[in-house]
């Protein structure tokens, strides 16, 4: 059950609950005493053999909280909104666990019914008409802010709109910079200064009033609230900011809000969301994925290193027996992930996420765990035996959990230069050292182009956080290759002036991600 | 406020109160004799000068629904969910109201927070992207089911995707056949019927395993049950179908669900709505625009005649003064509209929608309207006075109400001649008679093509109803000629199979309506 206070800023709708996390945090602020400060454990996974195929984040996550309340610990867990594209049309199916480990309204999460991703699309969808207007009007020349669809449709990855006449590109709702605004931002204050701060286009003129081919090499960057009154898109956002409450089958708290796609976007969930949970009970359980490269990565280097948002107790890193064992070339990645977290002070626990008929492989993987210097893994199945099945196992766990200093701040990266902010996070990351960071053709140039944007408007480019955007399935060019020839390409850059970070394409990332039907 | 009984079919949540209006009226089916069985009013309009200029129909609906209240008479509004693409880039605002005649949450009705155009948005957009992989998958050549976007995009008029190779169209989510299928269904079998009846495109195998040229000249239309599962569009729909209820500033009953746009699709609101506002009271305000010839010819035409709707058994016509008198050439459209409604055998009530500083004109328009032979009009200045200028003007509004009979129920025209039925249309709902309706070069092509693939389906070609798509701001190719010069063209046809309607296009129409953003 919802705490009484916190139904004080909630609405229910049915079988949806949304609350109000603008205004609780505020109360909370005012009231600091009253209130909790929970640990954050983050949890996510190897890096996935197909971005199709789930290693149990979710199930996990659901089943580490019924376990840890029954033993009388006050866990709750801060989930990311799934796509309905992918529940809807993909092989995968939603992301609201499964088994005993499921949501109490996985129907409303999974379509889409929480209503956030819709109002996030209509939002961002009306910028690029009021951008496209703006063009019309003799203001903008290009159009920067992509249109965005939730229906994932790969044709939708090239466009061109007006008979032909104009490139436009379409991305994935979730990976929209609206969605990372809504994602970041801890007031209704900050989204609206955000979202004015977005780059919308390029100035119809040039600098000093040329035209022509001098007008398109001078052309400025043009920001949102240049010219749209941004207490629209506010009011098309509606509710989205709101966090949608629902339970475990065991009543456990879950706090479902914005996130989905670390391989392209952030991957995490909002970060209100973690800060409300935070104050209302001792242990928060964070989704972030795909993988410990992807939205993982993203929590520790964007949210907490820059956002403010709490560094990690610890951590708990799924994999299916299947993908550690699968490809003998990629099985590096998974110890990889679970070192990375070590190294970075973070008490990190293997959990594999058996499916049925793999009982019996236990005592063969805590052997190959030991060998590997893990701590002693977490193991069940979860589907099927729920949070019961992991109560006896979590003694390590709890351990770790109370002896971690909940206070632990990471040294932001903020005016670090953005190519060794970007090299660093490729070492730590990926384990590719400096020397084998290659660049596409063209990139110096893009990266240049970018630069020269940002300081147009004023914008300090390595104030920026550095934001990856690659394959959820890979980390490196090519990770089957042995760790000594593996390489990281850099290949574009794109600025999100509003959310506040730059995106850098690595390996075979794809710039417009319309996951094909499967 | 809500009946006792309603409540039990309604969530609230926040401000939004949804009702679940098909278990309702299984209820009342159950039940007749402990509900009312209400009188339509039909609300409408003249054709306006511009489809961005609004005559007040919304505006008139609420003055309308609190006078009668004031007068003892219980009654309520039904209402069509605004476009939040025009609220929030268009010139007029939003269409919830005015003034003293407006809803008790503009804030949500015009900005898309009752949530059902993003919910049929995404359930279209999905079917595309269904449609798509389709074509990959070889079970599909062509797609014909546009995608949908509610933010208004000229540019949109024309698109290709998948880098240029294939043409696609985007039409504006309240024309789609989505919205058609919500607005004229009766229970969530019947949508998952339509939807399952809509043609999605045309086989990639010919007929008899014919390829190539062959198979294209012989492909056949298949329909969106043949590979698609519907449970899958019908989950995200969600509660789209729900009816949101709010109230006028005097706390009259208002219902609102679907169906803007009637220049190129339905424009009126859901049938489900109407019958539930018909069971609880005595008199059932029905907008439909933009005007007579419009949504107000598909309300009589479409939803009484065909998809057994109740016949109005009275109008109002709302015009603003200047609408009337600004053009002299376009003077006749707007006795056309009231003439026509009265040659029905509906009892119709000009209403004139007064400006700050037009007071002084009423005797004139008074005069103006006996001339016409008129019944005596409704005048007032609704945004400043509301209801409460109105409730003395009824007396013989009221005694028409009274003498109509309920039960009045119009001649289906299933199974006439296409053609005919079309040209039965423009004489009656146009003035112009089947001499001079013309057909553009191709037409008797793109019909017979249309009739074809009816026929491949199995479909009565001439037992789908007839929806006129054309400009809002015309009825002829030329309003401005005289009347025996006045012609309208016939342009294209497009089978909905899921609606159970044909569009034909007429005289100036687009048939990709994306307005331009003003």
């Amino acid at each position: 059950m919802i705490t009484e206070k916190l139904a004080q800023y909630s609405t229910q709708f049915g079988e949806l609950m949304k609350i109000d996390a603008f205004a609780f945090l505020e109360h909370v602020a005012a009231h600091p005493d009253d209130y909790k400060k929970g640990k954050v454990v983050l949890v996510t996974a190897a890096t996935p053999l197909k971005a199709s195929r789930g290693e149990g984040k979710t199930t996990t996550t659901i089943a580490l909280i019924d376990a840890l309340r029954r033993r009388g610990i006050d866990a709750a867990a801060v989930l990311r909104q799934p796509s309905m594209g992918i529940t809807a049309a993909g092989s995968k199916g939603g992301a609201s666990g499964g088994g005993k480990s499921t949501l109490s309204h996985p129907e409303i999460a999974d379509w889409g019914l929480n209503g956030e991703m819709s109002r996030i699309a209509d939002a961002q969808n009306l910028l690029a008409a009021f951008c496209e207007k703006a063009v019309d009007d003799g203001i903008l020349s290009t159009v920067l802010i992509p249109r965005v669809s939730e229906s994932p449709s790969r044709s939708l990855r090239s466009v061109q709109v007006d008979g032909g006449k104009l490139a436009e590109r379409f991305v994935l709702t979730p990976a929209s910079e609206m969605m990372q605004i809504v994602t970041l931002s801890r007031s209704l204050e900050e989204i609206r200064e955000r979202v004015g701060n977005m780059i919308a286009g390029l100035s119809a003129n040039g600098a000093n009033g040329a035209d022509g081919a001098d007008a398109a090499a001078t052309a400025k960057p043009v920001q949102v609230k240049d010219f749209v009154d941004v207490e629209r898109i506010i009011r098309v956002l509606g509710n989205a900011v709101q966090q949608a409450y629902m339970e475990s089958g065991e009543g456990a708290p879950v706090y479902i809000h914005c996130g989905p796609f670390g391989n392209v976007s952030l991957g995490i969930p909002g970060l209100t969301a973690v800060d409300l949970a935070c104050a209302l009970h001792d242990v928060v359980v964070v989704e972030a994925g795909y993988g410990a490269d992807a939205g993982g990565q993203k929590w520790l280097d964007i949210a907490s290193r820059e956002y403010g948002a709490q560094w990690p107790a610890a951590a708990v890193v799924v994999t299916r027996a299947t993908t550690w064992r699968d490809d003998p070339q990629l099985q590096w990645r998974y110890p990889f992930a679970v070192n990375r977290l070590e190294k970075l002070g973070i008490a990190s626990f293997p959990m594999i996420n058996l499916w049925e008929g793999e009982d019996d492989e236990i005592p063969q993987l805590r052997s190959t765990a030991a060998e590997l210097g893990f701590r002693d893994p977490i193991a069940g199945n979860l589907f099927r035996d729920g949070g019961a099945g992991l109560v006896d196992q979590l003694d390590g766990f709890v351990a770790a959990l109370g002896e971690a200093d909940a206070q632990t701040r990471p040294e932001s990266k903020r005016g670090v230069d953005f190519l060794e902010k970007v090299r660093w996070v490729i070492e730590k990351a990926y384990g590719v050292p400096a020397e084998r960071v290659l660049a596409k053709d063209g990139f110096e140039d893009i990266l240049a182009q970018e630069k020269a944007r940002a300081a147009a408007l004023g914008i300090a480019f390595d104030d920026l956080a550095v934001l990856p955007v690659k394959s959820p399935a890979t980390m490196t060019d090519n990770d089957a290759l042995p760790e000594q020839e593996r390489t990281v390409t850099l290949k574009k850059v794109e600025v999100h002036a509003g959310a506040g970070v730059v995106h850098i394409n690595l390996t075979t990332s794809l710039t417009t991600p319309m996951p094909k039907i499967v």
